[in-house]
Formats: C-alpha cells, structure tokens, sequence
C-alpha cells in the first residue's frame, strides 16, 4: 500500500515513525520546507532533517530538533565573532548536514536528490519529499513596541518563541514555487494520502501553498485523511494555537477540519481523527461529510504512534467503503 | 620602528609573538596563504589562522594549529556522511572562523579585509596581511605506486604526513597572483623586514612565488634579516627537510641562506641568525656578505621568542651600521 503523508517537523516525524513500522507500507512524506533558512551562508532545512533524523534515529528526542550528543561550539564561536542569526541554535553534528546539503546545492543539485542523499546515510525507510525545489520562506506580520514588520519564521518561532503577537503568515516565493515531479507522483499514485498532525498554518498550510498542490489533493484517487494536531484544544508540541489565532481559524480539532474542508465541499479531507477528549464533534464532522473518529492522539512513544497510524489507515478504508 | 615579518604557520606565530611583546615595535605579518584550501564549502586558511589564534590566545599549543578546546564531531559527521577531505581535521570552533570568512569572501570583499574583520575578535597586536588576495596553492608533485601526480599541499602534508616523496613544489596561480597594496606598503615602509624560521620552500617560498614580492624586498630600503629553521640541519617542527630535498636545497643553515640569497648578489638576506649548534658556518655567511649571528633558535617559551626578536633585531641595527 503507497501510503503519501504530508508532514511537518517533529509531529510529522513522529507519526511517520509509528507509519513506517507497519510491514505493508510504502511511504512518501511530503514535507515542508517554509522553515528553511541560509544561516551562516548553510542551507538549513529544519523539517527535512527533523523528519531525516527522527526515522533514522539520529534525532535529539527530548529537545524535539537536532541531533543526539550535540555540542554547539561553533555556534557560540560564531556568536563570539559578532555575527547575526546565532539565536538560530546550530549544532557541530547538524554542521555537517548543512555542509554537505550547502555544497551539492551549490553544484546545481535540486533540494529532492540532495535530499535523497543525505538519506542515503539515514535510511529513513521513508521516501523523503521536500515539498518544492524551488525556495518558499514563511514569513510572519508582527506588531509591537517596534511596530508592524515582517520576520522569518524562524526569527519568530526560535528567537522570540512565538511570543510577539502575529498577525498573518506569508509564505514568500509560494507563487512561483512548483512542487516536484516526486511529490505530484506520490500524490498522484498514492493508495493513501495523510495528513500529519503537524501545523496547520505553518507547516501543512505551506505546503498547501504551494500551486498545484491543493489541485492534486483534491483530484487523487486515494482517500484524504487528517489527524488532528489539536487536543482539547491546545497543541501537543508547538505553537500551532498562536498561529491558528492569527489566521482566524477556531483553535479546535474541529476548527482545524473545517480551516482544511471537506472533500465534497471542494475541501481536502476524506477523513480525520481527534482525540477521545474530543469526541463530541464527531456528529458536526460527519454533517460536514467528513469520516471522522476519535482516537488518542498522543504519541509517547512507538507503539502509540503505530497504533495511531493504523486508526488513520482504518478510516482510509472506511472512506474507500 | 616598523616591523615587517615574512611568516608561515607555527613558526611565524611563535616568533611573531615575541616580538610583538616588544613595546617599541608595530608589526605587520605578510603571512603565506598558498597552504589554503576550500574544504566542504569553506575557505580555509591555516596559516592566517595559527598566527591569529596564536597571538589572539586561542591556538592548540600543544597541537600547533587549531583552537584551544577543540572538539571535531562536525568531521565525524562529514565522514559519516562519505565525504572526502575528512582527513583534514576541521574543528568545530574552527568552523566557525571558515564561515565567517566565507561569507565575506562570498559577498565580495578581499581576503586581507576578512583577515582583518576576524582580527577585531583576536586583538593580535600585530597587522595580519594576507601574501595575496588572488588564489594561490601550493601543489606538491608526488610519485609512489600509484604514479606521478600533482596533490594540494595540505593532501601531502597532512593526509599523507609528507611521506610520499616530492619531487617538486608548484605555487599554481601565483603567476597571476599580485601581492596586495598593504603587502607592498608593508614592505617599502619597513624600518625592518624579517624573515621568520618557516618553512623556506612552502611559506616562505611560497610569498616568494607572487610576483613582486620579491621585488619589494630588494628596493626596500630597510635591513632584510632571516632565522634559520634549521637547527643542525633538522627543522624545530614541520617537514622543511623533505621540501629542501625536493627543491635540492642542502638541509643546513649555510643551505637555506644560499637558497634566499644575499642581497648583495641580487639574494634578499641583509643578515641571518643561525643556532649555536651552527655557529661553524658563520664565516661561509660573512664571505656572501651576509651578517650573520649564531644565538638560540628554540622558542619554548615566551622569553625565549622575545629574546631571538630581540636578536634578529639587534643583526638588523648592525647591518645599518
């Protein structure tokens, strides 16, 4: 079964990881690339490698980004040295990544066979899709003291954790940005098609932003089903409420499914799954036409995740009839 | 007075700072920049590197290059990842000096301006000039069982440990290579130029090889005064035996002199300071009309670098008689 998975950071690696531990899977992660940034002249991509690292378990699991058994020398050198952008924590290890990744875009490589790669060491046992070749950067419309501006994401989310308010996202270069071959193929010939339980606005909304994308959602054979990155409410991980508020999408599990629409409505999903603590929205789901169960989604560790991946699979085959 | 000082690496460093302890000196270093090396992306430049880190407090003393409290996981990774030229130790803290250097090279400006943004950290007490702001690198001319062929100096010399056999040393690009106009002002300004105990084919040589460098040492009008790097016949540190042998320089103090020349017959040496264990090749010295002392050469400690500046010092205030 080709199961095609459009993914952010950390929730999406966690999801793929329960996903790929099924034996009758084939999986493609779709995953954003908004948050990329040149740092220190390096091309880092911080989903990618979330995702790259997470399933081949070079990944930092509490920290939730970046590498086990990393130092951050360079970084404070850099720091030492005056320069700009060193709130950006840039471990020694996750160095190397951005070294290599840096010198084969460098040499004329797109960003999915540098990718491809990069994954050759990893062995994710996923087929890791950067969602564009082309360079998409979220950017977010802040206001404060210092008044209405705009900042890369990362600045907002990793600098200022996500604390001066926000009022719209950008994603800069979507409009002239394609998706890949790859990732139409996956959508295209996929048996599956999930949505992670990764940000709506920021990861799977960039990727959403990208033309085309939307169009081969909407017109893959495959169901279309989401998992709630909300329970009660409140994002598991992250800051998906901040960013649910300034786009003016309800903070709900079922917010979020409407914010994403229902297929029959010339939305995106199939299907969706929240968490126990929400079940009382299945009725509104279903009048909206939407194959919906509850289920928990807390990934503490593997098992949860393959279990939750199997739930997301069984409302697919529900929605296949 | 105004001191200018040809200097490689380890050697150039050490003498450097004894006789920038000096109250009465202001030192400019024209330091060679024909070991650097693009490496992963990055510009490399170790021996403006060990003298900035050695007169900033913040070499390896014990190694002889790179930083104090060095660790090398970036490398480790770059080796995981199958890259080549992990042979070449590049450190974590070291990395982030090659970033910064990169992106200021990237976006346009000349090396000797990089060299001396990064000295507003070091505070070195000594002007750091780059030989050239145009590539030039050393190549070495090796031939065992795998054939005749050319490698970068630091291939031979650090993943090989100079134990190939050279037969040649080639600065390719120094003959489109033009010192810069700090390198020329240095020089003609000089009260003194001296020549630090470096490696006398690939330092030394290597400033040498830019057009007009030469030049500049022979219609200054200050005293031109060299430290041997031999101590009976055996370099301090560094493999300056094997690159005499291969340029069919004899591996002595008398030798490396002849080889510079004095500048009385169109050679560059005014004066000259060889070890006591050499003092028997003084008279030879005085009939090339070089003015020759034998003083200790060893620089174990801070004292004894100040004392050998002093020395050279001292030869160059008797050449102006």
């Amino acid at each position: 079964m080709r199961v095609t998975v459009l993914a952010g950071g950390h929730g999406g690696a966690k999801f793929l990881m329960g996903l790929r531990d099924r034996p009758d899977v084939e999986v493609s992660a779709v995953v954003n690339t908004a948050d990329d940034l040149v740092v220190h002249g390096l091309t880092v991509c911080p989903d990618l490698d979330t995702v790259m690292y997470g399933l081949g378990g070079g990944l930092d699991g509490e920290r939730g980004w970046g590498r086990i058994d990393e130092s951050f020398r360079a970084n404070e050198d850099l720091a030492a040295y005056g320069m700009p952008h060193t709130w950006f924590g840039l471990g020694d290890r996750d160095i190397a990544t951005h070294l290599v990744r840096s010198q084969m875009l460098g040499a004329g490589y797109r960003l999915t066979d540098v990718t491809a790669a990069l994954a050759e060491r990893w062995r994710p046992g996923v087929t890791i899709l950067p969602m564009s070749d082309d360079r998409v950067e979220t950017h977010v419309v802040v206001a404060d003291e210092e008044g209405r501006r705009a900042i890369h994401f990362q600045e907002w989310w990793v600098r200022h954790r996500a604390q001066i308010p926000a009022t719209e996202f950008v994603q800069v270069g979507a409009d002239a940005a394609r998706p890949t071959p790859e990732v139409l193929a996956a959508l295209a010939e996929a048996d599956v098609v999930l949505v992670a339980p990764s940000n709506p606005v920021v990861s799977v909304g960039a990727i959403l932003a990208v033309p085309g994308i939307r169009e081969a959602l909407t017109t893959t054979a495959a169901p279309v089903v989401g998992i709630s990155p909300l329970i009660a409410g409140r994002a598991v991980r992250g800051m998906a409420e901040q960013c649910l508020a300034a786009v003016g999408v309800p903070c709900s599990a079922a917010g979020v499914a409407a914010h994403y629409g229902a297929r029959r409505s010339e939305g995106l999903l199939d299907g969706w799954l929240v968490a126990p603590e929400d079940a009382s929205v299945l009725p509104e789901l279903t009048d909206l036409g939407i194959e919906a169960a509850a289920v928990p989604l807390l990934m503490s560790d593997p098992g949860d995740a393959r279990r939750l991946a199997d739930s997301a699979l069984a409302v697919a085959q529900r929605v296949r009839g």
